[in-house]
């Protein structure tokens, strides 16, 4: 099929959608439909449906959602159907706990090396990796190719934690910092921060 | 000022503007303009002209935003001009690494206590805390009349956890297991999972 350029807000939703769909298929379900996936995610069945015939005629009507074959289709179009392998630079609690937890191999993920500046920290082992030196970075990621990196390093250090990545040849990037970070045109990247999720709710409480 | 229901949209791009400007703060500085602003965080300058206004008169044409009197109002809209208790639910990596991390109380936030329902983690610290049972959670959460907490246990239990924090009065919960949590009316809820991001960039990726 012939992919026109999809709008990033459903490129956002498919993961979503991939996600509820693997747990389904774990389950040993096989069919779905955008009413269920609707009760299940909070988004409308029509947006779903919409979203989902960007790509292709996954569902017949009447007949709902073949769950593996979505699942399959899906995983191609995020290019998950593989596995990522993912620097992390920052050997502090959220790095270490990203680098120790192992959820992410089957859904396209791997951290396989993780960094830190600090001469307490190199050397010294998180989980099953060696901290290594951030100053052999740049050497390290050209040898191994890898295109995918966390940031969990303070604030004030994550812009240029970036840079250095960006130089590199790392085309994504997940910050756990605290803070906004530009990358040039041509590298994604993606913030994460729990306080700005809670202020978002907080807005709300009495 | 009277406000009318401001979109949820906007509501959430208002705790990234204001961690913007506590940043500018903290360097010191006085006054700043959407421009800057924009400048920063990749929003539009007419975006965040128009999201502030929504709140009334913040800046001067021509004179830019003072950044102190725009941080007080933005921390009393989004009330954070106190500090809300967090319960932890789940000593794992994430939980305990979030229970330890010190850098929400000038945000707004402040983790007090921890739970988890594995005996050998129950009565174990992490940090400052001590594992309480999850048995005791409903009780806990009432007599503290907690009204936010972090889920951080595995995604098969997460639906039962979020069950029972809204049964003990939680308004707020972030959900950290990778799975869709469904709450009641009146209930907020954000997820926030580190895959869907990382699948939203590989879409894009060669």
């Amino acid at each position: 099929m012939d992919q026109k350029p999809i709008p990033d807000i459903v490129v956002g939703r498919l993961p979503i959608y991939l996600r509820a769909l693997q747990r389904m298929a774990q389950e040993g379900r096989h069919v779905t439909s955008s009413q269920e996936m609707s009760e299940h995610l909070g988004i409308s069945a029509a947006q779903i449906r919409k979203d989902l015939s960007q790509f292709g005629e996954f569902g017949k009507q009447g007949t709902g959602y073949n769950i593996e074959y979505l699942v399959h289709q899906l995983r191609q179009i995020l290019k998950v159907n593989r596995v990522w392998e993912i620097a992390v630079v920052g050997a502090g609690d959220i790095g270490s706990a990203v680098a120790r937890s192992q959820g992410f191999a089957d859904r396209g993920f791997r951290v396989t090396m993780i960094f830190d500046n600090d001469p307490e920290k190199i050397g010294t082992s998180v989980g099953s990796f060696v901290v290594q030196d951030f100053a052999q970075l740049a050497e390290v990621i050209q040898k191994t190719a890898i295109q995918v990196a966390m940031i969990a390093v303070p604030a004030v250090h994550a812009q240029e934690v970036a840079d250095e990545l960006v130089k590199s040849g790392v085309k994504a990037i997940l910050n756990y910092a605290p803070i906004h970070i530009n990358v040039p045109e041509g590298v994604h990247i993606q913030h994460t921060d729990p306080v700005t999720h809670l202020q978002r709710m907080t807005y709300y409480l009495e």
